[in-house]
Order: C-alpha cells, then structure tokens, then sequence
C-alpha cells in the first residue's frame, strides 16, 4: 500500500485511481479479499438441483459455463440431466456433459476449459450402495478441483473383511473421505488404520430414533480415533476440504 | 383352577381357603401374578448406592442378606464398601463379602447361600477402562444369576487387531455383552464376526455434543449388524437379560 | 492353519492354493472373517423395498433366490408382491412365494431350499393392529431362521385383562419379542411376568410430542423390569436377534 | 354495571366513586378479575425451598401464616424444618407445624385457621418409594384445599399383582394422581381399570437416555388411555388440580 | 367373590359356571377388569381416520353402530363422511349421521341407541380458528359421554378483550378445555380467571423452532397457574377425561 | 374515564350510552383493551396463504379490502395472486395489487385506502437469494406500516467484501433487519458494524443436522454482538417488530 | 477517502501518515472498521463474574474504569462486590461504586466519567421476583447507555389484573424489555395492550420438561403478538438492544 | 503373502514361523493391523487428566515417558502440574517439563526423547480468551507431531477489523484450526478469506439455548464456506487431524 501512496505522492497516480485501487485493497478482485478467491481456489460453484425448476437449472448452468467455462450441478434427477445435454449441445456445441446418473451430478466443461490437475489423491470410501450419492458429489468436487479420486466401496464394518481386502490400496491415498450411514462407524474403523487424514461424511440413511444420519454424525464426532467430519450428506463441504488439502500436498510436491 | 372349585362344590375345601387361593391366583405368590418371580429367576434385587446414605445402603444390605441369603450392591464407593464389611462381619459372622472396587459392587453371601449355576457362559466386552463401572455391573448380576463370565477388555475398535487376537475366545461365550463409550463401535463389528447374540451396553464417556453416551446409544440402536440394546450405562439390565438368555441356555441342555 | 501349511510343507497343497485358502483365513468363506456368515447364520439377507423401484426389488428377489435359494422382502406394497410372484413364476417356476400384505413382507424358497428348522420357540406379543408390520418382520425373520413363531396379538395395556388370558401361552415360549407403540408400556408389564427374555420393538405410531415410536423407545430403555431394546420400527433386527437366541438354545438341546 | 351507571345518573354515586368502583370492574379485588382468587380457590400459596437461604424461607413461611392463617412450604430439608418450627413456636406460638420428611412438606396452620374440607378424595398412588417427594407434594396440597387423601404406594408395574390387590380400594377415590418413574406406566395400566379422572405425574428418576422423567412424561402424554398430565414432579400442580375436581364434586355433592 | 363361592359350596352353582364368572372376575365383563368398561364409562371407540382407506373406515364405522349403537370417526375428509353417510342410509337407514366439517369428525347414532346424559357442562374455549380440529374432537367426544358443551371460540391473547368479554360464560363450565397453538398461553391466563379445573390442548399450528405445537405443550407444562394437560392435537383424550370429570360431578349431583 | 361519568352525571350521556362506552373502555375499540389497536398501530393483517384454498384467501382478501382498505397476502403461489388480482378486479375495480412473485407476497389498497407514511427508513439485509421469502414478507410488511424500505440483497460472508463495500448504504438505515440461512452470521457480523439495532431473521434453508433454520437461530440467540431475533422464516414478525420501531423514531422526528 | 488522497497528492499528508489512517480506514478507529465502537454507542463492556476469580474480576473492573471511566460487572456475589468496593477505594477513591444486590450488578464510574444521557425510556417489565437477576442486568446495561430505565414488576399472567393496574404506566416506555421465565406469556400479553416494540426477555427459572427458560423462549419465538426475542437470561444483550432503540428515538428527538 | 508361502513350500520357512508369520499379518504388530500405528504417527497419548486422581496422573505421565520417551496431559490443574513436576525430578531428573497454564497442558520430554519435526504450519486461531483451553490443546498435540504453530488469538468478529489485521500472518500457514463458541461464526468468516483448509474447533462458552457450544458446533456444520468440524471443545481431536495433514505436506516436501 505504501508504494501505491509514495506513487499519489509523486503524482504518477490520480487521487481517483488510487482510491479505487485502495477500495479494491478492502474489497476488491484482486486484493485483500479476493472477489477471485472462487476461480483461484478451484472450487467449482455447485448448482443444487433440490428446489429448483428445470428451466432454472438449465438456465444456471449455461451461465456458470458461459463465465467459468465449466459448471457442475448436483441432486438432480435424469430429466433435468438430459434437459442439460440438449441445452449445452444447443448452446455450447463443443463442450462436454458428464452425467453420473448414480451420483445424481452433472459436470459441463467447455472445449476451452482447462481443468486444474493436482498431484494427490483423493480416497472416498463408501460403507454400501445407500452412500453412492453423497460420495458421488465429493468425487465429482474433489475431480473438479483436480485431485485423482480412488473410489473403494461398500466395505462396511457389518463384513470387515471387506475393508482389510481393500485397505493396502486405501492407504495409497493422500487424503480420505469416508462415507457411512447407520450407526456410521467406518470412518472410525479406518482412521485406526491409516495415516492419512481421514474426513467423516455422515449419511442419511437409517430410520427410526437418530435415524437420517444423525447416529452416523454422533459416532464420527465422538470417535475414538481422530476424525474431522462433515454436516449429514454434505459431499460437496467433502469433497471441497479434500481438494484443498490435495492442492496444498499438490504444491509441496511441486515447489 | 376347574379342580380347586371341584373341590370346593365336593366340601373338600371351604369358600374361605378357595377365595384366598383364588386371590391368590389372581396376585398371590405361587400363582398367576407370581410375587415369587424374583427369587425364582434369581435376578438379585440390587441395590443402587447412588444417592442414599451409608446408613441406608448398610441397612437395605443386611435386610437382603437376612430375606434372602444375599445382597448386591452398586455404584458404591470404597467407604461404602467397608461399612458393609464391618456391619456384615458383625451382624453376619459367617457371610462372605466381595467387593471389586473397579466396578463399584459389593456383593454379599450368607454362609448357608446356595447360589445359582447355570451351564452357560456370558462374555462381556468392553472396549476400554471406562467401560469398567457398567460392564462390572453385568459381570456380577449375570454372576450372580449363576453365569460363567469371561471378562475381554479393552479391545475398542481404535487398535481393531486387539479385538481380533482375542476373536476366538470371544466366539465361545452363549451371548455376548458388548460395552463401549464414545461412538460405541465395538458391539456392531462384534457382532459381524461371532453367532452369538449380542446385547450393546452404551458407556456414559466423551463430552460434547451426543456425548454421555448419547452416541454410542444412538450408533447401538442403528447398527449395521443386529443388536439389542440397554440404555446407557444399565450394566444391570444388560446383565440381567444376559442371565436369563444363559439360563435358557442352561436349562436346554439339562432338559 | 497349522494343518494347511503342513500340507504345504508337504506338497499336498500348491502355494497358490494355499493363498487361496488364507485369503479365506482372512476374510473368505470357511474362515477367520467368515464370508459365509450369512448363509450359516440363517439370517436371510432381507431387501428393504422402501425407496427402490418395482424393477429393483425384482431383480434383487431373482438374484437372492438364485444365489442362496431364498428371499425376503420387507415393506412392499400389493403391486410389488404381484409383481414378484409374476416373475418368480417366469424365472424360477418351481418356487413358492409366500406374501403376507399385513406384515408387507414377500419369502420366496427355490423348490430345492432347505429352510432351517431349530428346536425353540419365538413368541411375538403385539400390543394392537398398528403393530402389524415390524411385528410382522420379526415373526418373518425369526421364522426364516428356523424357529417355531407363536404369534399373540392385541393384547395392549389399556385393557390388560386381554395380556392375562393369554399369559399361559405367552410364558410357553423361549425367547419374546414384543411389540408396542404408544407409550409402549406391553414390554415393561409382559416382562414381569415371565421367565424369558424379553426383547422390546417399539413400533412408530403415535403423534405429538414424542410420537413416532420416541415415547416407546423412551420407556423401554427405561423399563423397570429388565429388557433388551431395539429401534423403532427395527422389526427386522427384532426377528434375528430372537432369532440368534433361539438357535442358541436349539444347539444346547441338540448337544 | 348498568345499574351503578343508573345510580350515578340519579345523583345517588358521584362520578369519583363510581370510576373506583369500575375501575375495580376491569381490575380489581371483588370484581372481574377476582384479586381474591387465591383465598377463595384454597390453593395455598406454596413456598418452594430450593435456592432459598433457611432465613428467607422462615420469613415467608411466617409472613403467609400472618397473611392467610397458613403456609405450605416444599421440598426443604429438616434443618429448615426444624428452623420453621423454631421460629413459629417463639412468633406464633398456637400454630401448629406439620413436618412429613418424607415429603419434605411442611405445613402450619395458626390456631384461629379454619381449614376448608371438601366431601371428595383424591387418590394418591405411587410406583415405587423414589416418587414419595411429588406425591407427597400433591397430598399435601389436595390435603390443604380440603380433600380427604388417599395414598395407595409401591404398586408399580414391575409386580403388576401389586396393583390389583389395592384395586378395589383405587376405585373408590373420586379423582386419582398417579406418580411414577421410569417408563412411567403406571397411570395408563391403572388408567385402563378405574372410571375415575387419572392425572399422571411423572418422577424424574432414572438416568441415561429418556431418564430425568422425560420417558415418564412421554409415556404419559402418549398413553393408551385417556390420561390428563402435569410436568415432571410437579407435585404441586397435580395436588392443585386435583383439589379442583374435588371442590367440583364437593359442590355438586353439597347442592 | 365369597358369595359365589358360598353358592357353589351350596351347589347353586356349577363349578363350571363359577369358573366362567370367575374368569370374568379376572378378565371378564361385569368383573375385577371390567371388559366391559368402555360401554359403561361411556368412552366411544374412536375411529381415527387418518391411515386409513375409505372401505376400512366405512366398514370399521359400521361395525361400531352394530356392536354399540353409535360410532365416532375422526380426521376425516368430506369424501369419507359422505361415503359413511351412504352406507349407513343403505345398512342402517334409520341411524343418524352427524357430519362436522370443521371438526372432521362423524358420529353415527342407530335409531334404538339412548346415548348418555350428564347433568354437567364442559366448557371448549379455541385461541384462533386453526384449533378447530382438536376442539371439535374434544366437543365431541365428550358431547357423546353425555356432557353438555359450552364452545367458545377465538378468544385468544392476542386480543385478550374478547376473552374478558366472553369470562362470565365460561365461569359457569364445571370443567375446561381450553385449545390453543403458537405459544399457548390461553389456558395459563383462563385458569388465572376461573375455579373450574382447566385442561389445555396444545394445537399443532405454528411454524420454525418449537413449532408444530411444541411451543403450547412446553407452556402449558410449565404453567404458572396450575393445568394439566393433554398431547398435542389430543382433543379426543382431553374431551375423553373432561368427560369423566363430568361424569363425576354428575354422579355427585345425582347422588 | 371520569369525564365521561361526570356527563353521566350531568344528564349529557345515557347510562345506556355510557355502559356501552365503558364497556369499550374495558374491551372495545377506543379504549383500554383497544380493539381498534390493530388499525392504529399499522400492523396490516396478514393472510397466510399455506394451508389455505385459493378460494378462501380470495375471500379473506376481500373482506380486508373491504373493512380495512388494504390486504397483504403471504406465501402465496403465482395462480393464487392471479385469482386475486381478476377477483379484485373484479369487486373493487379501482384497487391496486401489487404482487411480488419473489417474496411470494401480494398486497391489495384500495383506491381510497391513505397508506401510512413513516419518516424512518428499515434496512433489510440478505445473505443470499434463498433468503428471498422471509425477507421479502418483512420488507412488505413494514412498508405497508409506512417506512421507508432499503433491501441490500446478496452479502453473505461467505465473501465479506460484498458487506464491506455496501457498508455505508447499510448504516443509513434506521434500524435493520438482517437475514441469513444456513449458519446465519451475516447478523452478528453486520451488527459489529452498526450502530442501529440489527434484527435477526433466521431463514430455512441448510440440511443436515441443525437445518432448517436451526443452526441461524441458534448462532443468533448466542451471538457475541447484541442482537435481538424472531423465529425461522418469521418475516412478517420482523417487519412489524423493525415497523414499531421505525414509528417510534417517526414519532420522535416529528414531536 | 477521497479528500485524503487528495491532500496526498497535494503535499499536506505524507505518504506514512496516510497508509496509517487508510489502514485506520480499514480497520482502525476512527474509520470504516470501527474500533472505536464500543465507547461511542456507549454499551458498556460488561465483565461477566461467573467463572472469574475475585481477583480476575477486581483487576477487570479497575482496568475498565482506568480505560473507560467506568465498569460493569454482572452476576457477582457480595463478597466480590465488596471486594471491588475496596479496591476502587483504594485506588480510584474518587470513583462511585454501585451495587445493586437484587440484580448482582455492580456499576463504577470515575469521578470525571460523564455517563451519557439520552431522552427516552427503556421499561422494563417482570412477571415474578425470580427473573430479577436478567432484568436487573437489562436495566442497568440500558442506564449506562444514557436511557431513563423504568421498572414494573410481579405483573405476571397468573394474576392478570396486576398488569392491567400497570398498564397507562408501561404504555409510556418507548420501548419494552419484558421478563419471563416459566411459560413465558407475559411478553405476548403485553405486546398485545402496547404499541411500543417490546422484546422478550426468557429466564431460566422453571423445572422438568422444556425448564431453565426453554418454554419461554419457544413461547416467545411462537408468540402470537409481535415480538423479538433474545437468549435465555441474555438480560445483558436485551439491555444493549432496547438502549440502541432508545439511542434512534432520541437522536430523532435531538436532530 | 504368496512370497512367504513359497518358502513354506521350498522348505525356507517351517510352517511354524509361516503361521506365526500369517497370524502377523491378519493382527500382529509389524503387520497388516499394525500395532505400532501410535508411534510411528506420532499422535502423542493423550492422558485426560479429569476424573482422575493426581497419582494416578502421575502414575500414567511417569509409564508413558517410560515407554515411549514423552507423555503429555491435558485439562489438568496447577496442583497436578506441580505433581508431575516434582515426581519427574525425582524419577526422571533429565527430562524437561513444559507446563502451559492457559491451555492446562504439561508436555514431558525425556532427555534421549527426538522429537519430530515437520516442514509445516499449523496455525491455531481464537475468537477470544475463553478458547484457550481447547486451542491450547490443538497446538501442544500439532505441536508434539512435529508441526510448528503460528498462534493468531482474539480476532473474533464482534470487531471484525482484528481479524483483517491479522489476515496476512493466518494465510500464511498450510493449515487451520480456528477455534470459537457463542455463535461459532469465525472459521466460516476465514474460510472465506484463505486458501487453506480449516477446521473448525467449537468451544463450550455461552449459555442458554444453544449454549455449552452446541450453536458453534451446529453453525460450523453448516457453514457456507467449506469447513471440516471436530466435537465441541475437541482440540485434541483437532491438533491431530491438522498434525497428520501438516506431516502429508511434510511428506511431500520432503519426496
């Protein structure tokens, strides 16, 4: 800021250009608070279909490639995934569309967008076939932001042999996210296993008293191994803090 | 019922003697209503130290022991523990008194008690130190019910190879009591691995949010593997239902 | 072990088939972790046809019968159930299919399924006709692993007489589930009344505060007679933990 | 009113008496909204003891019985007891001082208080000896407004045959208050085998989830027949209404 | 019981005769448990229509008319009532049928059915028009114990004028319910107002934190002026027990 | 009071007259009790349109144009705000409707209806777009009590440079009312800022544990800057709440 | 900001002296930031004395007074009081020291500490002697903020005429802090008869289900009169709000 | 595995040392289950010093220094501290003891004892004094791992300005743990602001509704920046997720 002054000071610098530099220094895109922060960070905006039209969705989405080159939609259903493909190939003939019908997402890229890649990985492991959803969305934020994604599923602890067959290749990962319903103890389970830090996505499975994810929530916030852990079905949050700390392994492997 | 009103129309017995009996079959002792059932099943009442006075707890110990050849108590601290062995060695020369400090239990027996045995074992879990008061708890009632107890402790699913070293031992108990605290893991993967029916006990350890057990209940009731399950902290309860399952057992194989 | 790996020593197994074998110890079939839990447990793997599609539950049905000889399906509607047995007729014509529309449960057995008999009884004790469906899983359950049911309905609290007509018959059986919503009082009352154990299943009917089952669960955890609890509605885990007990006492008669 | 306003009309009321008495009209003492209320109910004003110094409870105690001719103070402790007792005896030494420990009441009457009496009983039941606090709360005031009480204890539902043999003696009360713990069935098992109104008052104890009295107070709000319910140990409240189904049945008796 | 054991020892009565009355005496009609007891307290059945199909509720419907004389139907929708409205014109065409829209309930008197009569008034006081459905349940099941009904409709705090406009009415009820949802606190300011005992109806309006009636039970429970009360949206159990307090004021004035 | 008895007095009013006046005073509209309160104080009627037939808020509609020349409508859908709009077109042709399809809001004058004007202005603050209802439903509702109304839409902190840069709009208002989902910080932070009293609307959206507006109401009743707040989704309580306060200023202003 | 960096450009600032008052702009005192808020909307820091040393909180006070001129402490006990009592003697002996034992408030000011002084009234209502503590915090927060505090007690809603005796009185506050704890209807009440913006103030008296304060902030949140709400005995934050409304009014007043 | 078993096979291994060798590998030490995951991750043993006597802390201070070289206790006393102190002098007199007072910490030190060392920041940022104890636990945990720990206290967003003060020296580490209670709005307020990965630490200051930290814990779940949350007042918890992800860039710093 200084420098910008000593430049007001020699006149190399109208008051007026330096007062909207200076607000930009409070406020602005490239300054202290970063209006960029979104695009830098790599964490793609998520359009959640839950609640909106159609038309809307669509809508959202067009204009999310229009200004980002690439969008990423969640919670949908195959209607408005299908509604998307003929809308982007109306519209952004070139650009691909990725349906993860499973996972309920969509991801568009433009033909111009350049996807960041991160040296890390990202594990995401799921207890059964009622976690596919939530763990689909922290994949697909996780892949956006860059990271390679190893999907192990359904190695719950009913079966634990089912996790020991699998675990030399979960303990390949740099990062974690482990999905579990029920009463949600996995990520527990694992946490005891690994090195590598391990986040809990508590899903909303289960019926019945702190049925709908809330025994799952419970269990990873009191585990007996060190946990950080997630908001019920929030694979998004997921796969967002697991992309960061992939990029922040991404640049110490690259620096 | 038919052949005591056949007795009474034959003058075998007087209206008197068949009402009080018929009474009797509505409430009494050695009929329908079974007032007897506690020594029969030979459930001990117990006596919960936790928030009477020494004078009481000794007082409702030596009228056990004097009704019924027996006392048990619990939640007790070491003073309390020594006042009954002082009042029991003065009152009751002859009976013998127990006391494990880390359970918190005194248990007293007249010299002419002749306790129960049932040809059952009742293994009882735990997944750490703080486990200790409850799962004592249910190591003593289902003791007392005649039960043989194998102890297992401190196989929490933190370090899960503890719990397997100690997986075939385990497999040889008749039903299983599984005590755990914070997410309350333990009696879920147990129960994946062995055939015995398994009863979680909850442990009221962790703090926080769904701490005092609350989680380990709420993960008990949810599990992944079936269950059933005591509210937290009831070591009685666990222990109790324990026995009676042993005592099935039991009389199955001398039937 | 130690007998394969001298058979290995003495080239009477391959390595590889060794492995294969200790893969096994590990986590296959005959084994340590026991894959094969489930077919030697009796517990049927049962399909929860909330939330799938008719086109699911089907296939699912076929793939089960086809690979274990059995199937159960649980909350299904009326189509659903029409639409298995079309299907089972096409597919598999030699099974039968076994529908019961209050219970909302489908069991379909191959023509060469051998069910599993046990020498043990499993009474099942509704409090009243919204008691049907759990109730109805657990007697399902309980009765695909082999046991004897004894159903006794509508005998709820609010006209007890109707508990103590059937108070003979309820203390016939070995093991108890019994059902109630409400405030759930019928565990508590049946439980001080005979010598079994009694496993509680709260059933979700009730509205207002604490409806949904919560007041059910809330007073059995509670229990002033000692009970064993599951979770609301938790007919199915009901059914196999009676189910566990009842083979547990078959075995020490068959012994 | 209209007669007053014709008075003030006709001269015989000056406005400034008749803006008194009108004023009294909306607010005051003899009027609409009846100041007197308390003294003509006989709902004694009670003195909770809990988190008041022994000096400030004798000072109320003595203050009502100068102001009312009686006091009512609740849940103290026998050195207050013994304080108030002091104290009357130097100040008001007529009165009489009704301490029952067990209840942790006491009640003074000055020797000029004549006490109302009411042609109707209110039954007192409890489960079991931890409820004697509430209940003796709700004796005492249902005592107090002038009803005849009857206490029926220990008939809980753990030895249901308890319950029937008080019976007979139950259903002769006009109004019942039924206290209890736990699971807190009592007041619907009881509820369903008496015509009487049934006011349940659940106990808070018990521990672990549920426990405090909020199972009691679920089970009660959710009870199978109809029940009417007041908070957990409001032993006071529960006195209070059912002293006003008394006076009813009084009034109506004395037509 | 002794006299008619006296008259079987006398031969006036077949042993097995006596085994029949004195099963009855245990369980029976005319007995200790009082099978019988819901035609005689005057307690109608209810037939809660919610979850039901409209055949089930017809025919339930019906059969309460020919196993009593008369029916009561809750949370019904018009379609429903004018299905019953045909069915008992084309089975029992001389029964009436009374439909309340706003309480969606139905009742259904057969030509020879002598519904009771009380000589008391229970009083239905409503905070606002969203009561409606709990009030007229409460209206009308103790208008069919035989009540006279006094409704008194919006009258809430809010305005608190037109409830003092309309006090002189509701002093003269014998026994009050009072309905109220968002905070509740209509029948804590009406018992302040009256002698008569006062039972609140919480009422499931109101939306966001404590909603859905929450906010009504916990006042009224924590009361300063005393109540007791009933579970949300129970206006069957609050109008079942003012019926009974109604019923005993009417013994007592017939006495 | 007194001067009008003292026309009483003096024969310039009717007792007739008078009692009917003071019966006002008590309860009626221009007096005490003040039924006329609502009119007076600016606080339009809302009608709440959830729950509600279109023909029934048409019809409410009406009748609050008629007596009051205004209506004010909320949550409503767009077929419903059209039925309006045709219904008042055609009843009361030179009314106007203003309908806000993103606040879900309509509001009817008549042509002769004077709206209140307030020399105060109300801020309100939104975080985000899904906050658009409730802060919609306070915007309207203290307009229509005559403030001026500031929206600042979109400043959530999750990018707290979009807070700073409309900071100094923010502090010109006169008191706010501050909006916020999800976590709802967008309250505490802004009131660190200001010197107006911020109002604290809690808005429904977020899943998971502490959804549904929970998580923004707990955060703001716990805020560490002063606060005040209303329930989830309750936009019309702030507008009136923030309304009252900006007639108190009016009122100062223009003393 | 712009006349600043216009005086840059001039010459008549230095460069050094700028970056330190746009830093101040920023996040300094006199600037957009703010640091100096808190002497200059007057609400005092208040040093909560739970969970503080005597000694801590002593040290607080005389750094506060020595900073500020003044200090408040809240829910201290009289042995810190006086202890603060002495200090300041000692220390600052000029100063005054208010201890307002009812509220467990003690205020200091500096002999040449010169309170601020504003024309309007904050009053503060209470339904009981047991919300004295919040209260008492709310009347002395607002005091120091310059407003006329006044006070009306025991007015609750089980007496109502009381309130109605109050009631011209607490009409002529301009804005209203009501307390309540138990059921918490007073506020509602009272935002009924008023026009000025009133806020609920809960207090944590009450026992059992929905006790310490919780009914009466549910009932507040659903109140069915206007109102805003603050946290569980946040008589602190009430005061500092209600003192920011009385702020706006007389800043009207003055301008 | 097939390794070991062709030297079973070629004779290298006897099937002895094979199973022992196998056993390892399904639960031993240096194998699959890996028993010495706690050292070599260095994740110290935390010894919880409440609810523990001081000998007994001590006991298990002095045994864990014995056998793994360091001990470290949390949320002890000064008395403790001063314990371990003097019983460290006498048995251990090389080792160093470092008591934090603030964060009730002691960290012990053998002199032969190599502490790890990552080439990572941890920083641990506070709303305010009354996070000193869980944030003090984050960074001695972090800290023992090896990270180093920028600690950034007091920039809670009452006064948002100190956070922006402080925002260059926070963006700075590779990992977050931002610690607050009350409203918990602080890590959603950075997460806004940074790059890195943050954790969020609830803190259990703040009463009433929502209190005890539960509101941070629920904010922080819901927070509109993505966040990973550890249980209230967990910064064991948390130092050790932010250590296992400082050592991951370790890792990969040093790769």
């Amino acid at each position: 800021m200084r420098e910008l002054l000593e430049r007001v000071a020699a006149g190399d610098c109208s008051p007026a250009a330096a007062e909207s530099r200076l607000r930009g220094y409070a406020t602005g895109d490239g300054g202290r608070f970063d209006a960029a922060r979104t695009s830098r960070t790599g964490i793609p905006e998520g359009i959640l279909a839950d609640g909106k039209t159609t038309a809307e969705i669509v809508a959202l989405a067009l204009d999310a490639v229009d200004a980002t080159g690439h969008a990423l939609v969640t919670r949908l259903d195959d209607e408005t995934a299908d509604a998307i493909d003929r809308a982007v190939g109306d519209e952004v003939p070139d650009a691909t569309v990725d349906h993860d019908a499973r996972a309920r997402t969509v991801v568009v890229h433009a033909s111009d967008y350049d996807p960041p890649t991160l040296d890390a990985t990202v594990g995401v492991v799921t207890a059964g076939t009622s976690d596919a959803i939530p763990a689909g969305e922290t994949a697909v934020v996780a892949g956006e932001m860059g990271a390679t994604i190893d999907r192990v599923d359904d190695v719950g602890v009913a079966g634990i042999h089912r996790l020991f067959d699998q675990l030399d290749r979960i303990r390949e990962s740099d990062v974690l996210v482990v999905a579990a319903g029920r009463e949600g103890a996995l990520p527990t389970v694992t946490a005891g296993l690994v090195d590598a830090p391990v986040i809990g996505l508590p899903v909303s499975n289960g019926y019945g008293h702190a049925g709908e994810g809330e025994a799952a929530l419970d269990g990873m916030l009191q585990s007996c191994t060190p946990l950080s852990v997630v908001n019920i079905d929030a694979g998004f949050v997921a796969g967002a803090q697991a992309g960061l700390i992939a990029r922040a392994i991404d640049r110490a492997r690259t620096e």
